[in-house]
């Protein structure tokens, strides 16, 4: 596997961190807990508050990551760019009880500002979370997070996503269009 | 505004609806309760599980459709193909309290056939939804609905979906990689 860029990241206000996780992408999730960490490709997450900056995540229970992000109270969601689509999918379909997917898919972690698990320095944005509300957790697996730190590269124009629609296939992010003529201000 | 195509739509098994909202499309909401009827602009959803087949939206209390759907404990999650980019910033940026949103967009309605809340003709996919946990409601707006009837149209290639980035930016969704060769069969 050829060396993925890595990306230069600067803080982002907490309230901005939507335009990143409202188009709905693929997100590698980081955590650690005690000596162990580990990432997994999460794909069922919505943003449900603008400020504070809430975001719910689906872990099923069988992922490794489950205990360390509960355990923990923590996470980080780390947003990929397009191109890493067969990590992403690797990431997905191996599991941290068995292997080091950070040694396996050469990710480059740099640690976490105000929580434990690391961020990846080839994702174009990364988001520290810290557990809001679990009363979802035991019957559907659900937690709310709150985004407690954000990092986003600056770039002119952000990298395409990945967006998984099942059965193996992803749809890659399109071209943008700016509607914000037809708002009224108070939407915007 | 000229008129838009209405599309013939089909059963989907519910545990496929996952497809459409997955890479997480704006979708318009459609409620009932008695005599009154609505439609908003939703981006915050997300996929729960498979089956049954759960959606988690963040239905803000401030908007008139709150509620009829926490009363009548339904509604219909339509997708709207990206040609119909201004109505959906329409119905985004007004009230149901104040104005009849399917005439003014001039959206054809069909009955619900498990639910008092009407489909949109003029999506390509409604979803049928019952709430089945409002535990998050009170605090976080949330509502956990079950799928209990889903019709998409038979197409060659769906159309495109809006994905909301804030500030009136919308991503129109882009072309389809199809990674399965990598996948291991139980995770497809
Ligand atoms: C594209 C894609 C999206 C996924 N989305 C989710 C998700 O939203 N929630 C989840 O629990 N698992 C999801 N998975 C599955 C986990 O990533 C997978 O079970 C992984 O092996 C868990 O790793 P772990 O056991 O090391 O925690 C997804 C996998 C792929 C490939
Ligand atoms: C692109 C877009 C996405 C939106 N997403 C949501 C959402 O996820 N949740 C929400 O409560 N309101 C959302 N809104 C705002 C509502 O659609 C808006 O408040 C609408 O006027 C409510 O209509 P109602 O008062 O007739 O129910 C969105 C608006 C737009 C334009």
């Amino acid at each position: 596997m050829s060396v993925a860029r890595r990306f230069i990241k600067q803080e982002l206000p907490l309230h901005l961190v939507r335009r990143h996780l409202e188009p709905g992408p693929v997100v590698l999730l980081t955590s650690a807990q005690g000596t162990s960490r580990n990432v997994m490709t999460l794909g069922w997450q919505t943003v449900m508050e603008f400020s504070p900056s809430l975001v719910g995540c689906m872990i099923s229970a069988g992922n490794h990551s489950f205990e360390l992000i509960r355990q923990s109270g923590s996470c980080v969601i780390n947003v990929p760019p397009a191109n890493l689509i067969d990590t992403v999918v690797g990431i997905g379909n191996t599991s941290g009880a068995d292997i080091d997917k950070f040694e396996t898919y050469s990710l480059t972690t740099e640690p976490g500002v105000k929580v434990p698990a690391p961020s990846i320095a080839e994702c174009f944005a990364s988001f520290e979370c810290r557990l809001s509300d679990d009363r979802l957790v035991e019957s559907h697996n659900f937690f709310v997070f709150e985004i407690v730190h954000a990092t986003v590269a600056r770039l002119a124009r952000m990298p395409r996503t990945l967006h998984y629609t099942g059965d193996g296939v992803f749809m890659i992010s399109g071209r943008r269009i700016d509607k914000s003529a037809l708002f009224n201000p108070h939407m915007l």
